[in-house]
């Protein structure tokens, strides 16, 4: 079976990393649509850095604030309409992957006429403005990535759109913009990214570059667990976990993810449970299905953590997780519904059967 | 210090993987210019699917299967007209580091009129034709990075070219082109990629994704060092390699390499000793001068390996290399001189003495 690795985007990183590359942004334009959410860009100084570099390189800009957490395939609409009216030559996002993967659409959206019927077609043009992404949270990947997750109402799930002409020119990693995001966020979102790299290892489109990769990811990761328990982390620490979520994206990227996420979904989706902590709800119990009948994988995947079974793993979720949702079995049977139907949970090189799948479901919550 | 990774270059892997990929030389334009040196692409069958899959399409080709071993600067502006006068769309290279290198540099001379004394000043403009590069030997990651290593005889040395339009479009990796290389051949590009790795890890320029790849490439070099020594290779082991010297291409695309590069250049240049080999013989005693100075990194490069002293890594190179050449001391005094001046030496995290580099000549040879 023919495999690919393809990930085009520039990443420049390290301290004062945007100040550093003010040249680049110059490059891109005369103005630009800056995408965030409503507060976060503002507080941890990534949105001043950026409006410095514009303003001493005399760029104009329009900034759309505006961005939910999760953001709706609707709203993507109306940050395009902005974007169109503002004549805007590029895009650079600052945040989460909420504000990346919603300037992604935004800026799809703007170039090219797409109705929401068609959205989720893939059948783009070339169409699209150079991006420049800096992450403020490290979990996402986004910045490497040529996807943008979008909240879908109609389907009653979360659902990527894809192109190659979503990978951004530029990712800027500047782990200064983390040092006071709280321990439930630098907790969620590292597992989200451990998420990525793990579920990279057991997708169909896994290959010896994005396995490579992912352990080494995994590897970077697990050296923060200890720093994890508490929430409290050395500058250094936060950028082992930064470039970590970025090399997940990287896999990613090639490997799109599997079950883990389907799930994930669903429970963000329905109880509005952190996206990286839905996936690290999940994640153990789902370790110890594959491990069935792929015990190789699964222990290449310990061994990178410095762990020998997966249940040694699932005490370390437990004490990053604290208490566990609560979900009846009327909702896990729609959830697992969902999950099996879905192209992520068919991506994996084990597919689990609606039985599997409701007893990890069973497993993960009410404990 | 801000650091950089990027490598836009797609990568298909897989057996057959020429075959499977038809449509993506089909996208490439009409008529492909195919450069290869003189024998070993017809003899591994590159050449043969490369050319069935064009039949097939049909589309047009013209053959330049004059490439030298360490093709010179002059060679290339031959080929580059020999391209001009085909009307050529798009490039085709099939080898180890020279036809690829050379079929870089023959594109780039084909679309632009570079004089020969501006080559290495890097002002190009962007006109290249797209690449398809397809490596027959597990050594020189050439088919992932934007650098072409060419002889330079009025510098006495081999000298690389470097720009970002010198990144292919497709590498295509299929082990099978490799089943029948010596063991001489196969070990010399094996400790090629092997330098790679472990001089992007000290390159002023290693930042963690680097890092990343570059000791997931080693480890995969070593899985295979005990087949080195009796030159019998699975298929399973040729794909290693060639995944592991990819995976270093990434790596030196983004660190440059050292001045282990830097004394192979002489080597070659003068005793006419095969690069990878030229870098083999130094790259032990390197490794110990480096370690007096940053002894953590050459311990992380060592576990890699699954050593616990330089001495053993050695032990190793002993075996692989053979009986070693023989240099005197005025042929050491020069390339010394000439390694010491290379912005190559200047690119490692720890600048070695003239002293220093006398001490790891002296006893990387005559042993």
């Amino acid at each position: 079976m023919i495999k690919q690795y393809y990930m085009p985007t520039r990443v420049l990183m390290g301290e004062d990393c945007v100040k550093a590359n003010s040249s680049e942004f110059l490059k891109m334009g005369k103005k630009a649509l800056i995408v965030t959410g409503k507060h976060s860009a503002k507080i941890n100084g990534a949105l001043d850095d950026v409006i410095d570099v514009l303003s001493s390189n005399g760029q104009k800009w329009a900034l759309y604030d505006k961005v939910m957490t999760n953001p709706t395939v609707e709203s993507t609409y109306e940050g395009a309409a902005f974007a169109r009216s503002e004549n805007v030559d590029f895009v650079i996002a600052i945040g989460g992957g909420s504000p990346m993967d919603a300037a992604k659409t935004i800026n799809l959206l703007a170039c090219q006429d797409i109705p929401m019927d068609k959205l989720y077609d893939g059948q783009y043009s070339d169409e699209i403005l150079p991006m420049i992404l800096v992450p403020t949270t490290a979990g996402t990947g986004s910045e490497v990535t040529p996807y943008a997750i979008l909240t879908n109402n109609r389907l009653q799930t979360k659902k990527s759109i894809g192109s190659p002409i979503l990978f951004p020119q530029i990712a800027i990693l500047d782990a200064k913009y983390m040092d006071n995001l709280s321990k439930e966020i630098t907790i969620n979102t590292a597992l989200d990214a451990l998420s990525h790299s793990i579920e990279g290892m057991l997708s169909l489109r896994a290959n010896p570059i994005t396995d490579s990769i992912a352990l080494e990811s995994i590897r970077r990761i697990s050296l923060c667990f200890e720093s994890l328990k508490s929430g409290r982390l050395t500058r250094a620490e936060r950028f082992e976990l930064l470039y970590a979520s970025t090399l997940a994206g990287m896999v990613i990227s090639n490997t799109k993810t599997t079950a883990v996420h389907s799930m994930g979904y669903s429970l963000t989706y329905f109880h509005d449970i952190d996206h990286g902590r839905a996936n690290g709800l999940v994640l153990g119990e789902f370790l110890k299905y594959i491990e069935k009948s792929w015990p190789e994988r699964v222990n290449e995947i310990l061994s990178a953590m410095g762990y020998g079974t997966v249940n040694e793993f699932i005490i370390l979720l437990d004490e990053l997780l604290g208490d566990r949702e609560k979900l009846t079995d009327e909702q896990i049977e729609k959830y697992v519904s969902i999950t099996a139907n879905s192209s992520n949970a068919k991506n994996c090189r084990v597919v689990l059967s609606i039985e599997e799948l409701t007893e990890i479901f069973k497993n993960s919550v009410n404990k």
